[in-house]
């Protein structure tokens, strides 16, 4: 199958099969693809938390409109986006670049220092919506790896994200949880989305040409 | 080459060979990635502008700190975002998914009311927040795309949207420019990034097993 293929068999499963796991090997393809994706200057502001434990999940459940991807797939991944830029986090990033290129230049040091100048002073809020859309292109990331490998996965915003915080103790790491990805496989006979056509806009409707 | 390994060839290109274009082919391949990719609600609350115009680049690049991939690139791809969510564009999504799946169900009635009790009430700068995520769901999609069809593609965030809004006449329909990804082939010899080790936080700092 080619990517494109694999775009057209992926779908937000709705029913997984509990009694299937995805390999480890599988996922840690899938989260080393989200690790190595892009994220605006480099900071990767949010991390990815892989959720087995069945207590926890089935907590989590309870805040999540008592979703059954959330106990029925063998992982759940939580993206958890940064609550703010502050300047340890920022100089954090550049230490770490300077440490494994094993150089400083004048216009790495301008730009942490442009950065410096401008996140910490922004409204948290402002900040924290800035690292929750890095945590999309993570998710977008994570979307297409998991078709790669041939996993079923749901992305799923419908939950009560302060719950899950507390749950996950979040607060106290800086953290706040931002969309989650169950992954697992599909149980087919139980599904009702799974033979329901796929739709999206037309290429004329949803991509414009300016030549 | 894995879908790992293309992720370790890619890397946010800084200056592109402005003799090579990518071909039609690829960029289908990459446009048919993010059109397929998810959405919340499946609304895909965005649009993909493929400028190739030599003046609108020119205009562009004026607006985003003179970065030359924006000109040097074959196709600048603009993510724009729905202002809000309104009535009108939720009912057309789900008249559509009716349509196409040429059946009306209790479930799919009652989800839409749900979004049109919810969404449009909310504020414009919330909705319009909520919708650049997906936007950057279509990044991560394109992202990756580009790595598989082996295409060169920089994600950029620094530009001013407003002014770009302007030159693409955005506000009248409804849109917001969010990121931009031109699309090219990296200048070897002059892109002063192209040997610099990727930097990533390590698998432990990344990601949190919870067993």
């Amino acid at each position: 199958m080619t990517l494109i293929d694999k775009l057209q068999w992926r779908y937000a499963t709705k029913k997984m099969d509990s009694t299937k796991a995805v390999s480890q090997e599988k996922v840690d393809q899938i989260l080393e693809a989200v690790r190595l994706t892009a994220s605006s200057s480099g900071l990767q502001p949010y991390k990815v938390l892989v959720i087995t434990n069945k207590d926890i999940r089935q907590q989590i459940k309870a805040v999540a409109n008592d979703q059954s991807q959330v106990t029925d797939c063998s992982h759940l991944l939580v993206f958890a986006a940064w609550d703010n830029y502050t300047a340890e986090r920022i100089n954090t990033a550049f230490d770490m670049t300077e440490t494994i290129r094993n150089f400083k230049s004048e216009s790495g040091t301008a730009y942490r220092q442009m950065l410096l100048n401008t996140y910490p002073a922004r409204d948290a809020e402002v900040n924290f919506n800035h690292a929750a859309k890095q945590a999309y292109i993570g998710l977008g990331t994570a979307l297409i790896a998991a078709a790669y490998e041939e996993v079923d996965c749901t992305p799923m915003e419908g939950f009560n994200p302060a719950a899950v915080d507390e749950i996950l103790n979040l607060q106290t790491k800086g953290l706040r949880s931002v969309v989650m990805l169950p992954l697992g496989y599909r149980k087919a006979d139980e599904d009702w989305l799974l033979n329901l056509k796929k739709v999206r806009r037309s290429k004329e409707q949803f991509i414009s040409w300016i030549k």
